[in-house]
């Protein structure tokens, strides 16, 4: 395990000993984010401490205890259940500050091998108590809250993490076998080691592990070169209440369907996953990520489209729009002063059309000397056909470095009443317009004084994502409701208007009730009866994915 | 619809009047043909004609073909039956040409819109009929044979073809909507008046249809560029005995299973695809098809995997082994004999070690001029380094020229007492050449004297198909009893050596028992449940897919 439970906040964001950097420029940030919010001053709303909070007693006997144990490491103390108790959305944050851990498992168990994991969940099967597989709890969708289904005495959460060796390493298929627990970080380090990467760089990339991304049907920040969970997962296993499910390692079958998309995605209600062979790629010999400015988020979109559908291999393109792109300026600005030159190119810019209103976008290239070369003269060709300027590496340099900081900037802002959440869909190029608009208006429709941000950082040749940041004033009367009432305005813009109710997040609770406007009633049918066959007494992940 | 009845050879391939060019030197062909499957003189073993053929009467009465008559065209005359009772595998070649009839559907419905169709499987279920669906029939698996299932009293064959419309064409996402029973050229002709293509292009292309692809989970000659059904497919709309059941085009989508990859490969038995939005490029503005000698498959494969791992944009890599280059060579040569100056060039290969025993790599690239130069300089590069020797573009135009051709021999052959059947598979690039041995030595130890000819055809980052075509002197005291033999060789060695049951021609009833293997029991009952939700009776297609 690459993290001690001391060393990981059980209530925020990643390593207790890291936070978001102002770069010392502490009180210039915060006045530019209660203006955004509308707030003469931040209010001071400190999380609840851990030892100030009361967990619900383990509703399991010793006896069930004893009998788990001698199955595979078990923990029942206070700070693995907290830990354990939610993911990290919003509302998830918002419980865990105030101390809410009724959700808390009542045993975390560890399991060090599939068939510790298979004895596990059949355990949880015959004595009816919830098993809730866990990777790095990442998830921002309540995705791995410990709950219990009906007529389920208690909840048992399974966390994978022990199970996180390197398998098998094949450099002639280029796949490798892990085992589904392994943190991203430890997963990139065994494969960098031996010349090779899974290039999968979601922004949880720091803690959350392989069998998590498949789970969530997750993408990284560089998909458009790697791809996302269901384009490198090759093969998986799984322990399930009915007994190990695996999938075998075909480049390509006709035997059927192909069931890898049906646990890519699976988030835990079919079985746990415990080990995945993956595509990987040689660590690639050039990386340039470079930016853009675009007049506005069509012409940025425009050159993207222009881009994939011209198959220019790149591994990211990343278009924030007029508002995000201004915000994000605005804070590495007080977070790092500009000095004089950047000044005066500023003017500069402003001058030629590329003042405030533009849109950034962030190119990433990798791969082989010579293929980054030819793609960068395609990509600026593209771009500036479509009025992109380009502006340089500093930009990109300044990304790669902070690609996963901004969870860490959460915290603080929830420490000073600002309520911050993310969500994102995706759509065809023709229809991207109209979600666009419709999404940011169901938001603002429900934030009040605040700020809503868009970004496109998936696209593909008919599509592309749509992610959607926004920070409000918290109504610290009914927090929850509040955020309801967001996610809901949200989610039926999203459902009304051609977007999927997730291109990466997953579905967890938060957006089962749009699911069957999107999948309809007969294939929810179809999913559930197979779970069935794999988990007859529900056990799995209760609440989660299916309606 | 693009072919009328008689147009059609109802017991053979494709076009009445077409045939498989000899060149005017039949009788050296057939002297190699001969000699190939060990036989002095070739027997006479012509198909029997429909006009002797005895057809079992139509189970239905007259009250229910009045019913079915009032939900779309139906038909129930010999030809019809006749052409819609089986598929254009080996097996079911030798059963037509023999005059077994026996699995005639009991009518032929030609449904005219979605909604025709759903009309037609819900009264196929209130009835108690088998649902046949029905495309191309191109089917060499036994996918479209007419079958009924246990207690059901008639087969109702659901002909797609008059459901061939183009619903939408979006430009700007680049996806065409259509009607799932428009034949190949009907589909490209309309694409390409537009400027587009789906690129998807079989052997079968001619005769088989779009709802066929989806079915079977088909793979083009060009897949390395244009991908395979499941990587084309953006959504689909099927009639289902439970309703209708659509998938919506994301372009990603992280909400739960992609049930897209339920419909690709499902063979006919969830539902009759009735449209299909498929992802459509532009007409490559260039293309070059050429040859490369290898001196053996092993320096060929590895070229092709240094080329897909090396992400170089092709549209097809297609790599002979030494007897199907040289069988291929011999009948080339034969039907359009060399003259004084290939004799030569023969003589200087031969000198430089590309003499019999050769392997042929056909590559084909598609797309803008710049693209295609660029490519063609990396793979002549790749080529080089592992031993290849270019021999341009002549064998390309050939191929291209010749790509839809190689079925019609097989009726001739048929009529000549010569066995021919293929088959195909794929593994990992480390495991391919342990398949390729087994499955070679599989088929060879049950075909008597005869040949086995293997390519490669689609190739991955992580793999590659295997691709085998066999003749053999038929046993004509037990044909079929010979061909299981043959077939269950070579499929225990596909699934004993790592190789899936199908890469591109899908289960029907030929790899039935195959599949268990494969997937695991688990996993069938997952599949069998998700259909029971769909079609509850079990009337869809019965026997086919699952055992």
């Amino acid at each position: 395990m690459t993290y001690t439970r001391d060393e990981l906040r059980w209530n925020g964001w990643g390593l207790r000993a890291q936070g978001f950097d102002l770069g010392g420029h502490d009180e210039k940030v915060w006045e530019l984010l209660a203006r955004t919010v509308g707030l003469a001053a931040l209010p001071d709303t400190p999380a609840k401490d851990l030892s100030r909070c009361t967990l619900p007693a383990s509703k399991l006997d010793d006896v069930t205890l004893g009998k788990l144990t001698a199955l595979a490491p078990v923990a029942t103390d206070d700070l693995e259940r907290a830990a354990h108790a939610l993911g990290r959305s919003y509302p998830d944050l918002i419980r865990l500050r105030r101390g809410d851990l009724s959700s808390a498992p009542d045993a975390v168990v560890f399991p060090r091998s599939h068939d510790e994991a298979l004895a596990l969940v059949s355990f949880c099967a015959a004595e009816g108590l919830a098993a809730v597989p866990f990777g790095g709890g990442s998830s921002v969708v309540g995705g791995v809250e410990g709950k219990a289904g009906p007529g389920q005495r208690a909840v048992v959460t399974i966390d994978t993490t022990q199970m996180a060796r390197l398998i098998e390493l094949d450099p002639v298929s280029r796949t490798a076998t892990f085992e589904a627990g392994v943190w991203g970080p430890d997963l990139e380090e065994q494969l960098q080691r031996r010349g090779f990467t899974l290039g999968h760089f979601p922004q949880s990339f720091e803690f959350s592990t392989l069998g998590g991304w498949i789970a969530a049907r997750g993408a990284g920040q560089n998909s458009n070169r790697y791809g996302a969970a269901n384009e490198w997962l090759v093969a998986a296993r799984l322990a399930t209440p009915s007994g190990e499910w695996r999938t075998l390692p075909f480049p390509q079958s006709a035997a059927g369907p192909n069931l890898n998309e049906l646990i890519v995605g699976s988030e835990g209600v079919l079985g746990v996953i415990t080990e995945a062979t993956v595509k990987i790629h040689p660590v690639p010999e050039a990386r340039d990520y470079r930016a853009y400015l675009f007049k506005s988020f069509e012409a940025g979109a425009a050159a993207i489209r222009r881009l994939v559908q011209a198959e220019v291999p790149v591994a990211m393109l990343r278009l924030s729009d007029g508002d995000e792109s201004y915000f994000f300026g605005a804070l590495q600005g007080l977070r790092h002063p500009p000095g004089k030159a950047m000044e005066v190119a500023e003017k500069g810019l402003a001058a030629l059309g590329y003042g405030p209103g533009r849109c950034v976008l962030m190119v990433g290239l990798e791969g082989e000397h010579g293929h980054v070369r030819s793609s960068l003269a395609a990509t600026t060709l593209a771009c500036t056909r479509e009025g992109g300027l380009p502006v340089g590496a500093g930009p990109g340099k300044a990304w790669l470095k902070n690609r996963y900081a901004m969870p860490y900037l959460r915290d603080p802002m929830l420490d000073r009443g600002i309520g911050v959440d993310t969500l994102e869909t995706s759509t065809t190029w023709a229809n991207l317009p109209r979600l666009y608009e419709a999404v940011r208006q169901g938001i603002a429709s429900k934030l009040g004084i605040g700020a809503v941000l868009t970004h496109i950082s998936h696209s593909y040749e008919d599509g592309a994502s749509l992610y959607f940041t926004f920070f409000f004033a918290r109504d610290l009367g009914d927090e929850l409701g509040q955020w309801r009432a967001i996610k809901k305005a949200a989610s039926d813009a999203i459902a009304e208007n051609g977007g999927t109710i997730s291109h990466h997040h997953g579905v967890g609770q938060d957006h089962v009730a749009w699911l069957p406007k999107e999948k309809g009633p007969l294939a929810l049918e179809m999913i559930a009866a197979a779970k069935k066959q794999l988990d007859p007494k529900g056990v799995l992940n209760p609440g989660k994915l299916l309606p």
